[in-house]
C-alpha cells in the first residue's frame, strides 16, 4: 500500500495491536509509540506490544494509558523484516497481521498489507509520512518519538542511510516543536555511557582481535566473560558498533554467547562490503552495512566460519 | 554587515588572504577553504592562512595551488571570535583584518568590518548563505568543505545549536551533491579512533575524577602523562568531550599541560550550566556549551579553582 492508503486505512482502524521488533531500538518503539498516539488522536484505540522489555533509556517515549480487545484489534507491526523478529508475540499474532510498516531492504513479507519504503532510512520517516496525510495535528510527544527514531536508527544522522528527505523531516519536526529537547535526546541516545560501560569498553578493547591487515575487528563476549566481570545486560546495547570504531577496520563483527556455544552475531560494515549478505549465508539478514545471525559452536569455530565468509567478501574488491 | 553586503564586497575582492583560527578544527578549516575555492571561482586569488599545522584528518578539504600578494591582499577572518586565536598570525595580520566571519556569541570586534551571526551553528553555515548571493556555481569541493564545517561544530547534528536551517542546509548539499561520500565523511571525523587512542581513553577512565554527585567529571592529560604513554598529541584531538560521556555529568573538563604548570583547559557542558561565563572568569571564552582557557599553577591548585567556579554554577540552578 502507498501512505494515502495506508492512512485512509489506518483512520478506518478502531482498535490496534501495534507490534515492534524484539530486541526493541528506538526506530520500532519510535514509530510504534507514534503510530499509537496518531490513532488516539483520531479517536481510535492502541496498544503497542513488544516480546522484550523496553529499556529504561526510552522510558520517555511510552505511553501505555490505552487499553483495546486484543482478540478483535486490528495487528499492525512496524519496523519488523521478517515474523520469526516477533520473538514470543509471533505464536500470538503472527498469522493475523494486516498491516506491515517497514523500511528494510530484505522484508520476508508475512502481512495481508504492507506498506515499505526501503529509501527510508528509519521507519519513522514512514510514520511521518502517513502521520502528514491523517486529519489530526502531530503532537510533541509524536514527535518526540519521530525525531528519536530518526535520530537511532542513523546514528544521528552519520551512517549513509540518510537521505536529503531524512534532514528536512527532522528539520520540520524541530520548526514545529522547537521545545523538544532535541540534543538532550541525542545525548541520552549517543553520547553518553555509565561507568560501567566505559569500563566493559576498556576490556573490550584489550581482548579485540584483528583480522586481514586491521580490516576485520572482532569482539566475542562469552557468558564466561559477563560472569567474570559482572556486567550488566543493559550495558551492552549498541555494543555492536564498537569494532568498527577502529582506524581501517571495514568489517566489525561482535558475538555474544546467549546460551552456551550459540552466539548471536552482529556485523557492522564501514564502506563496502555487504554485511546483509554474508549473514545470509548463516541463515540471517539486515541491512548492508547492519546484520546479524545466529550460529552455534565454540567461539573459535563461530570466529573462523565468520572471517572465512569477510576475506570472501574482502577478496571481491 | 549582512550577508547581501558581504557577497558584493567579496566579488570586489581581487585578491585574499584568508585567516583561520589556531588549533585548526573542521569549521574553520572548511569555511576558510569553502571562501577560497568562492573567490577562486570568481576568478579572484585566495590563499588560507593557520598558525599551526593542519591535522592529516582535514587533508581532504585543502586546496593550497593559489597564490596572492600577501602585502597588498585583502584580509579576511572566518571563525576567529578574538585576535588571540590568530596565533602568531596576529602580529603579521591582526591589524589589518578588514573582514571577520564568525558566529561565535562572543566575538571581539578586531575586523573594520564583520558578517557575524551567532544564530548559526557553524561559520560553514554563513560561508553557504553568502555562496548562494554570488554569481558562481558552488563545486563538489566546496560543499565537501561546508558539510564538513557543519557536521563537526555540531557533533554531527547532536548538539543543540543545530536549527531547522542547520539541517536544511546539509540536506540541500546532499541533494545537490549526491555524490559526495557524507557518510564516510562522518565516519572519519566522529566514529573512528585508531588504536592508540582507545588505550589513551583506557588509561583516561581509569584516572577520571568525579565532583559533586558525579556533576563534574575532571580528567587531566599532563606532560608526565604523555610521557609515560608515549601519545602522539594528534590522539589527543577531540578528547574534550571524553569527560562529558559519563553518565549523570553536566559539566566535563580537560586540562591538558602545554609547558610545566601551565594548562589549556577544555570544558563542556551537557544541558545547562554556561562553560563560557566560567571560563571567562579565568580570561577564556567560547559558547555556552563549549569553552576555554588557559591556566597556570599545578594541576591540583587548577582542578580546586575550576571546580569551586562549577560548583557556584551548579548551585545557582
Amino acid at each position: 500500500m502507498k501512505i494515502a492508503e495506508t492512512a485512509a486505512w489506518l483512520q478506518t482502524c478502531e482498535q490496534a495491536v501495534i507490534l515492534i521488533h524484539q530486541n526493541p531500538d528506538g526506530d520500532c518503539i519510535g514509530s510504534g509509540y507514534a503510530l499509537a498516539a496518531l490513532l488516539r488522536q483520531m479517536g481510535n484505540h492502541a496498544v503497542v506490544r513488544c516480546s522484550d522489555p523496553i529499556s529504561a533509556r526510552y522510558a520517555f517515549l511510552l505511553d501505555d494509558k490505552d487499553t483495546v480487545d486484543e482478540s478483535t484489534a486490528a495487528v499492525i507491526s512496524v519496523d519488523v523484516a521478517d515474523r520469526k523478529l516477533l520473538g514470543d508475540l509471533d505464536a500470538v499474532y503472527g498469522e493475523r497481521v494486516q498491516l506491515a510498516i517497514d523500511h528494510h531492504r530484505i522484508h520476508r513479507p508475512f502481512a495481508a498489507e504492507c506498506c515499505l519504503n526501503p529509501q527510508a532510512a528509519a521507519a519513522c520517516e514512514i510514520v511521518y509520512a502517513i502521520a502528514k496525510q491523517l486529519p489530526v495535528a502531530m503532537t510533541e510527544q509524536i514527535a518526540t518519538c519521530l525525531y528519536t527514531g530518526i535520530a537511532t536508527d542513523t546514528g544521528c544522522f552519520q551512517f549513509d542511510n540518510v537521505t536529503p528527505n531524512t534532514l528536512r523531516i527532522a528539520a520540520d519536526l524541530m520548526e514545529q516543536f522547537p521545545n523538544i529537547r532535541y540534543a538532550k535526546i541525542n545525548r541520552a541516545m549517543f553520547a553518553v555511557k555509565s561507568m560501567g560501560r566505559l569500563h566493559l569498553e576498556q576490556k573490550l578493547t584489550d581482548q579485540m582481535r584483528s583480522y586481514f591487515h586491521g580490516k576485520c575487528v572482532v569482539i566475542c563476549i562469552t557468558l564466561a566473560f559477563l560472569q567474570t566481570y559482572g556486567v550488566d545486560p543493559a550495558e551492552l546495547d549498541g555494543l555492536a558498533n564498537f569494532p568498527l570504531q577502529v582506524e581501517g577496520a571495514e568489517v566489525g563483527i561482535m558475538l555474544k554467547e546467549k546460551t552456551a556455544n550459540v552466539f548471536k552475531i552482529s556485523m557492522r560494515s564501514a564502506d563496502y562490503v555487504d554485511v546483509a549478505a554474508i549473514c545470509k549465508q548463516f541463515d540471517g539478514g539486515g541491512h548492508i552495512k547492519a546484520a546479524g545471525c545466529l550460529m552455534e559452536g565454540t567461539a573459535e569455530e563461530v570466529i573462523q566460519k565468520l572471517t572465512d565468509a569477510v576475506e570472501r567478501s574482502l577478496a571481491v574488491r
